[in-house]
């Protein structure tokens, strides 16, 4: 079972000599939320405060946050906080009263994307956005068979589970999902782009031959949990265009990728010149507040407006309208895309001098402020998740948050809040440099 | 097909004359939005500001709320909106960092639960918490078959959508999903609750018969979609005992009927003296912040926690559960499930009395600030569905809100924020008097 996530997650049974106010929380929430709530980290933090990209215990200590998307503008912006205090001071009422937030923020929005995705609907979580792309595919194309990365993860609904392999063994993807290899780099040897599209046909032709119609073939456009790629701009293309080519759409998300963090765009797909008939987008969109949501082709949406009703409750209310658009005004007005790849470039750098000097620090991915960092084994190059494992329990010993992902769990996630300046990848590139020394010295 | 919610929804092709800021604000909407958002009122309107009962026009004029249950304690109710903006500004993270907030939150909402709920999942909305109870119940029982009501609405997502008849014949019903009739008062000729346990049993014998092991029988406490119904206490303990017979789960989705809304009990199943495997939550628990979850016996869970990993990005956050807290304290402090027992008995005998004036007006059905009226023909007290959307849309031009539900959308929906008074309670009933009277003279 492939157990990306956790593998740094606590655990009871080995954990080390915890503060006791630690140990006592630990025990109360395991009484009341049980087992599936699993915590970070050997060592679980509490954390009190935040403020831009630090995060304070309850001593006073602050811990350099290289790792949460979903407050991308800084925690606790003050920007976003203001605006959701404001609104929500002032009205808070469903979609079916006429609004002029909603309206506003989604045209807004919308102008940052291709032309052709003019429509959005919104949802509270990345998960419900992309159980509802699945819906509006399913409806268009009449089809029902989805292809996804081998390690993808899209949340957690009954539906979205089905597509989500990173979740493991015992969650069983849909009789007519498929599953083809992420995209990699090959070492020039081969073209990823042709070779993803390549795997995307096979799942195709797979798929009708068991009599099931391709519907969409959805990817993370920043390949998160199969372990950060982000690839030549344009490698997309080919796979997007095959599953159209079959009657099927094609659907970015963005819930990871999205909201400027890749430096060079708004949005992962832009890198490849490709207009997606759906995108869904989450995590950052609020800066914590719930809010996510399904940009469209209109085409796309016409069969499902027709026959299905979509109501959600809490989706698009005014202040959820209201941090979104705080969020917005933020990545502008400070220029975040644009220091996410000044940023970005700074630390890559950073980490590629690392992995010269340490043979345990293998190949350095990503773009702007989204990096992979291989962990292997300094014999024979092979993936290395225990050391991973514990250099991200060294590095919160550090004070320093980051965690570990891909399908092998030893590709280091580095996914800071936006605001993250040189002065702060330093401080993480310093921090690495210590663990590593510390970690190789010790464990050979 | 059903279409309950919509009989009254605006229709761009037989709208009268509208403002002209309405109309142009609509037509943006439309350009962004799309079909899928459907507004209510022939006339819909754009309400700029909300406290307590009240809601705003731009004009200034103000609307009696007699419909909204997710403002529960009061449209941006001060004690939230400031839990929630303190919160916001201090800390905001997700639940694999250590918080006292999720702890503190799950320790007290669980107080209010029988002993055997001991554990809380938190989701962001209703749907979320009834699909993972799906994939509870399914991973507990081995099972995947469910039973609901006939006209049932359960949310949004792709299986609870498979869940929900009331979303009409376009969304099929998943092949391991059976309706029983939603239960209903037979004059004393037959008990509901025997009705509706043999309407139970039938279904999972049927379920059986098809190979299909029954893993939950689910029902909204107050079967609001279906027309509204209460019954009388107890109703409900005889089908629940049947579904376990079986080897199934009883799940009891209080997103309606929930938090204190029904006067004697904080959940509805408490009327029933029954202890369910699995309670959902939704609507009121925020004040209109996005949060919703699960509470759960431990043992129904261990399967899930030990198979399935489930994280919810933004569910259960401090900000979150902050909200959540508020809208406890404001319940228990402004003693509103006591207001709702008292106001909710005045207005049930203020519309009985109404419907004695008032042929069209019929069975009058509900408890607490949870009521349904019928309104029929005159003639053969048939369901008049479209002198529910007139009454509907006449009460709106005297500035009450309220809306029609049920299987034929002839069920005129009662339930306002629970700070509504008796004063609140008799302009209702004396509008929806004058608004009969119109609507009884004019039409015959
Ligand atoms: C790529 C991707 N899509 C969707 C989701 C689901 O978002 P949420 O947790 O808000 O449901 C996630 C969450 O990690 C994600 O990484
Ligand atoms: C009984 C019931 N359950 C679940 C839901 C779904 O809640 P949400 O819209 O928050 O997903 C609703 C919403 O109307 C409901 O009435």
């Amino acid at each position: 079972m492939t157990a990306p996530v956790m593998i740094n997650a606590y655990d009871p049974s080995s954990a080390g000599n915890l503060d006791p106010a630690v140990s006592e929380l630990i025990a109360r929430r395991e009484r009341v939320l049980g087992q599936p709530y699993r915590l970070f980290y050997e060592e679980p933090v509490h954390f009190v405060r935040g403020a831009g990209v630090w995060l304070y215990d309850a001593a006073g200590n602050k811990y350099l946050d290289s790792y949460n998307n979903v407050p991308s503008v800084g925690h606790c912006h003050p920007r976003v906080v203001e605006a959701v205090a404001r609104q929500a001071s002032q009205l808070n009422v469903h979609t079916r009263y006429l609004d002029e937030g909603i309206v506003l923020y989604a045209e807004r929005l919308l102008q940052m994307f291709p032309h052709d995705s003019s429509r959005l609907m919104l949802t509270c979580t990345g998960s419900e956005a992309n159980d509802l792309a699945l819906r509006i595919a399913r409806t268009h194309t009449a089809g029902t068979g989805i292809i996804v990365t081998a390690n993808a993860y899209h949340g957690i609904t009954s539906a979205v589970a089905q597509i989500s392999p990173s979740l493991g063994l015992h969650v069983p993807l849909g009789y007519d999902v498929r599953t083809v290899p992420a995209p990699k780099d090959y070492g020039g040897a081969r073209d990823p782009g042709e070779v993803f599209m390549r795997d995307v046909e096979h799942a195709i032709a797979d798929l009708r031959r068991h009599g099931i119609r391709p519907a969409a073939l959805i990817v993370d456009t920043i390949f998160s949990s199969d372990g950060v790629f982000a690839g030549s701009p344009g490698f997309l293309a080919p796979a997007a265009e095959a599953i159209r080519a079959a009657g099927g759409l094609f659907i970015a998300d963005e819930v990871q990728a999205g909201f400027g963090r890749l430096g060079t765009h708004m949005w992962g797909f832009m890198r490849h010149g490709i207009s997606p008939d759906l995108v869904t987008l989450g995590k950052p969109m609020g800066n914590g507040y719930p809010i996510a949501g399904v940009a469209a082709r209109p085409a796309v949406l016409d069969e499902f407006a027709a026959k299905a009703r979509y109501f959600n409750t809490f989706a698009g209310s005014p202040v959820a309208c209201a941090a979104g658009m705080a969020v917005l005004d933020v990545i502008e007005d400070e220029q975040l895309m644009e220091n996410a790849h000044t940023v970005g470039l700074h630390l890559k750098e950073g980490f590629e001098a690392l992995s010269k000097r340490y043979p345990e620090l293998g190949s350095v991915r990503g773009q702007g402020l989204f990096l992979g960092v291989d962990l292997v084994s300094a014999d024979d190059l092979s993936p290395a998740p225990q050391l991973a494992a514990r250099l991200v329990n060294e590095l919160r010993r550090r004070r320093i948050l980051i965690s570990a992902s891909g399908p092998h769990g030893h590709v280091l996630k580095i996914r800071p809040p936006l605001p993250f300046t040189t002065e702060h990848a330093d401080m993480l590139l310093a921090a690495t440099d210590e663990a590593m020394k510390a970690l190789t010295t010790s464990v050979g």
